[in-house]
């Protein structure tokens, strides 16, 4: 887990079981500007690692209520006009606010404005930056090598969290692989959109958002191996990553998690 | 369960019974303005329950739609333009059309637009409205104590169901106090905005509006806690709410209901 | 199953065997525009069976989005400004780009305007219409017979896919009647618009869209009698029929299907 001399020279599990511990202590709110298929499963995600959600598009409160949040996430799927709005007003509060925040570019690859939105977003100084690897070439026009994605990260002063079979977190410097994780995972619509708002929760309680990335990415992985293990198929396994990470806890975390 | 003299002298779990039989029967339709988070978990509770939802916002739709409904819920969640202008003219029609609609003004203890919106809308006559402690605060400038709910109720001719660890159901005379329900409830997104649907429901198949809401938080109350007896966690806890809801009967909601 | 010199001449369980099978090996991205209250569990119903689904509306994206995919439903449901612009342009660029569509009138028997898009839409030859028995009167003017529809579907060179206790399928002059299913498939919401997009990622794999079709209703059938055998409520059965759509075989469906 911890190995010294290593570029990673943070014990990625012991930090992530004191940032779930701080997620149970503090409650803190994360906003979410995310897609309209994602909402209801991100904001129960949330709930169950302690976090608490709120989801408003308006124009007329997303700066309150971003400005009152621990951590704003922008998830640019089904990014219709509101959205779109909704996303320059909250990114505009968080920033005078201080507010952390998240970029989630979903489906970039397929669409070349939203593309271009996320690029504009990266320039606003998000934390961080959870994607898979097709949405990062579509994002930095570069193939996802670690080398590419410590440059970027370096680059853009921005956490690079990209998940994949085994997902890796960058800050340019250290880097971290976390090898937990499920097949159905991705056999369940929001789940990565869940991470990023899990990402942000993290963010809220950790300062260092490389070690906030990590953490979020470590728990939703291990849930997920041990949601697998009670699941007939992704319909009860979207149910029971629910309950995992409700039930998760440091110790479970420190054993099972696969980090490097 | 049933106390003479007190000012509660009406049997709400034998009430509840009657009410959950009659929306079984009669199958009403419920029109739904929520939020997105909430659409699809409160649809399912209205279906469990015996009641059919429907949840357009359309402008060129929703008179129609409320004016052929049994009951209206007016949700304040995720308060978008369209949500806005739905709200007018849905309770336009409810209004005109003699439909009995029912008030939960989420978060307005967060945001100052929505709170005014809400105190605008009780103006509107809404049979009931459903909130939580902070939320009470934020609309009537009291506390929630019993006191304040009795003169709220009867100063705006409401019924007030005050959701927390126990429910109160005030309309100013008579006061219902329910001790049912789990902790789970606050760990799974939109089961209060579910919980006020199913008063829509019972308004629906009951005039008394008092009655109508004290039956809805007995029987969400009671399935809650039948639903804990199977969940592992938030997660197979909102299912099993559904389950229990559906399975629901006179006799149960009589033996397990803790009212007063 | 088979029989000889009836106007059904196909196999239908053979063939739903088959398509199943092609959406495992080719995952055919079904682009969805659908109602608020559908997205999530159509999206998972989707993953479920093997295809991909994306759900964007934003005019700025929808054409790229309709134009790569391989399929494309349309849904009436929660009909918003949105949605109707989104449907406009989704339709022109299916067209143009011979993209498969499948047209979803939910609840056109409860909104004039709405049934009166529903025909200007069924002028735009989408493959097939999916619907329940109210929904075909305010569609056609006439009663769900099977000669109605056989006319119906004749005369608008489009397979009419009729949800009921049995299902029928019919393009003119073959009927496909599906006696699988379960009923707590309507204590579920959304159920009958994931069964459409069901038939959109059916239409991306099989060119014969009655075929198509069938196979479409033959699959969510099967699933949701497998899915009847694990549920205690619609909760639960909500859960079970996404696990048993994806740990669905052709055996299973030739075994199980009650198809004439």
């Amino acid at each position: 887990m911890h190995s010294p001399g290593a570029l990673s020279h943070d014990d990625v599990p012991q930090i992530a079981a004191a940032v779930l511990d701080r997620l149970r202590a503090r409650s803190p709110r994360v906003h979410c500007i995310t897609n309209a298929v994602a909402q209801n499963f991100t904001a129960n995600v949330l709930l169950a690692a302690g976090a608490v959600p709120s989801m408003t598009l308006s124009a007329e409160e997303i700066g309150p209520f971003v400005r009152g949040a621990s951590a704003l996430l922008v998830n640019l799927g089904t990014l219709d006009r509101e959205r779109r709005e909704a996303t320059v007003m909250a990114v505009e509060a968080a920033t005078r606010g201080n507010v952390p925040w998240v970029l989630d570019p979903v489906f970039i690859d397929r669409s070349t404005p939203r593309a271009a939105l996320a690029r504009a977003l990266i320039a606003s100084a998000p934390k961080a930056v959870r994607l898979n690897a097709a949405e990062f070439f579509a994002l930095s026009g570069g193939e996802p090598t670690r080398e590419a994605m410590a440059a970027y990260a370096r680059d853009k002063k921005i956490i690079v969290g990209l998940s994949g079979a085994t997902d890796l977190v960058s800050d340019g410097e250290r880097l971290s692989t976390i090898a937990n994780g499920h097949m159905l995972m991705a056999k369940v619509t929001a789940m990565g959109c869940a991470a990023s708002a899990l990402v942000a929760a993290c963010l809220a309680v950790e300062q260092d958002a490389w070690r906030a990335t990590a953490a979020a990415l470590t728990m939703i992985g291990v849930a997920g191996e041990l949601a697998a293990a009670r699941a007939n198929g992704p319909g009860s396994f979207a149910v029971a990553i629910i309950d995992a990470l409700y039930n998760l806890d440091g110790p479970t975390l420190m054993a099972r998690s696969k980090v490097n």
